[in-house]
């Protein structure tokens, strides 16, 4: 390990931060549209249309398609940073059409996620907690003159429920009925130690410098006995080269890491 | 076909819908500048400086370099979802410095684009009408000190003067002299059934999810005596796979398929 | 040289603009993060979170990691394009948690910027002067509760001491004590005319198109008793192609440039 220079990183996603003053109309977009498109454009002139006042914002739009782990990730790495009450819109939706359930997550600290219910809430509910989930009338609250046989349902369904949620058009006991909160969960391994080894989940890449992120917590590492004092998480990079590719390392809630102290 | 899991999509661009409140100050930005230098932030800067009441927004950046068609087709993808009285400044411009007019059209919809006029308009035209187009004068109608032996069109006319425009510096009527409605139109092949063959035109590639979009619409389709219930445009894909990168599909105006009934 | 069809063409970064009006509250950021992650997103939630009176915008997220040079060369290309008292926020910094300090630049021309001191000050302090810096106390000014033993000091120090700056929160004073005028300056090779000789450097690829740019100006390049009448720096290009990728060109600091009449 020593000769491949390695050091240990810091994962984001897991710093608290405290964001406690509630601001208002701030929409903030996650997609796996790409931004080559003009999908974006549509749902945040939709958006526009419902209130001037609208602050328009993005996590990303380069989710990988299909990717419903990395856009529950993407939305647990950001959104406690963003000021209560801030609507988030959040578009992975390979089951499209399909059976799947249109939601708003109202967290216990206050943020609200619009969102397909198909695992994108796993980590969110997790670490901010389920206050109540509300399942929106995909035929009452959408964009009209929409509902012809297609529905493009991030535009039409998602961008306008969240768009007016976040300017006060309508309240969040307006989006729909009150459902359970059993929403549905992607599988990963948390971080545990157990007869000397600690396992964890990589939960993505560090894609813009390749260092692979483990959800492994300091308590959890420091049970190898091992001492971390200035990390938070852990994690494997190479200064100024890439971990991830050397090793062809990639991520998702099926990538798992033990680690054993010799 | 069917080994391939084929499936039918329907294409966004043609989805009708109606925002019929007046917004203003809203200023759209397109080009085939990429993302990665700072044109488009210089762009926005100048717009910014214009008036700090303007809202900036994007449709993409990443047109293909001097892909005049792709900004037509982006364009008229989006422009309708925005409210009436947005003004758009589209900036793909292989011309520069040539003879090509710099135009503002008022769509009979209410939208404005500010553009070079060398086809970007050809189907914003069709399908949002013209209104009235009058020509920038590029003397008078650009960026203090940017009078210089060059100017970046982009930054110095189209942004400064969509931007003018859009914070109500000046009115359509001061952008220029009016033009005739003889704009630049880009050939391509509308959708016609004719003889038991339906012949239309692939438009744009779905990037993102590699599906191939047609421009050939229900009631065309349907001449072949074939019953799409619940589609508004033919377009060809795989199930979480790519259509166009399997069959080596690009697009364009260029670009025709044939549908034939067996 | 003929038979490659070259064309002169004009860097960006050198045309004089005047903005002169103030504008407060804007918020511009840069990085090497790439717009694939959330790390884009939590800053400007932390920004957003100091003020919803804050407009955010972006140079680009696309500076090749660690890559200083271009990051001083993006800011110099764009800042000059906004109004005065525009708050720009750099966070291009390899040697995050090492000795560099972290400071705010108040430009001869009123635009503030926030950055690591390790060279990304180079250009802009060349050509917009230096009015002020100071240092930013790390301890003090930043967010709360992000004094665990890390800190992700584009969200926790840049971004957060930015939009306090813009936003008014703070005033450029209570950023933190005043420095010398001694920046960290990257070393490069100025236009020079030296026996029939001009050097100049490559500062960045225009990589949307392919064409190379120097920084050799109008008046240096006549002092080969060569006539530009319509240019106001020097470059290379194919038309509709790309000039770098065919010579296999990159660009930076080191990437110099000799031209000789014949």
């Amino acid at each position: 390990m020593k000769k491949l220079g390695l050091f240990l990183l810091i994962a984001l996603g897991t710093l608290a931060c405290s964001t406690s003053s509630t601001k208002k109309n701030a929409l903030v977009f996650q997609s796996d549209f790409g931004l080559k498109d003009g999908a974006v454009a549509a749902m945040k002139g939709v958006a526009f249309g419902v209130s001037d006042k609208l602050r328009l914002f993005d996590i990303t739009h380069e989710i990988p398609p299909y990717n419903i782990w990395e856009a529950s990730y993407r939305l647990d790495q950001t959104a406690k940073y963003w000021p209560v009450g801030t609507v988030f819109v959040s578009v992975v939706d390979p089951g499209v059409g399909a059976e799947r359930k249109s939601v708003v997550l109202k967290t216990k600290s206050g943020h609200y996620i619009v969102t397909p219910d198909n695992g994108t809430l796993t980590l969110v509910a997790e670490h901010l907690g389920i206050e109540e989930i509300r399942e929106i009338d995909e035929v009452k609250k959408r964009l009209s003159n929409s509902d012809e046989s297609y529905t493009f349902h991030g535009r039409d369904v998602y961008a306008y429920t969240g768009a007016r949620l976040a300017a006060g058009v309508i309240s969040f006991e307006e989006v729909g009925n009150i459902l359970s909160n059993e929403i549905v969960r992607l599988d990963y391994q948390k971080p545990v130690y157990e007869n000397g080894v600690v396992r964890g989940n990589i939960p993505v890449l560090d894609v813009q410098y390749g260092n692979v992120w483990t959800d492994i917590d300091k308590n959890t590492f420091s049970k190898l006995n091992s001492y971390l004092n200035s990390l938070l998480n852990f994690s494997l990079g190479i200064n100024q080269g890439s971990f991830a590719d050397q090793f062809k390392i990639a991520s998702g809630e099926a990538w798992k890491i033990e680690l054993i102290k010799e």
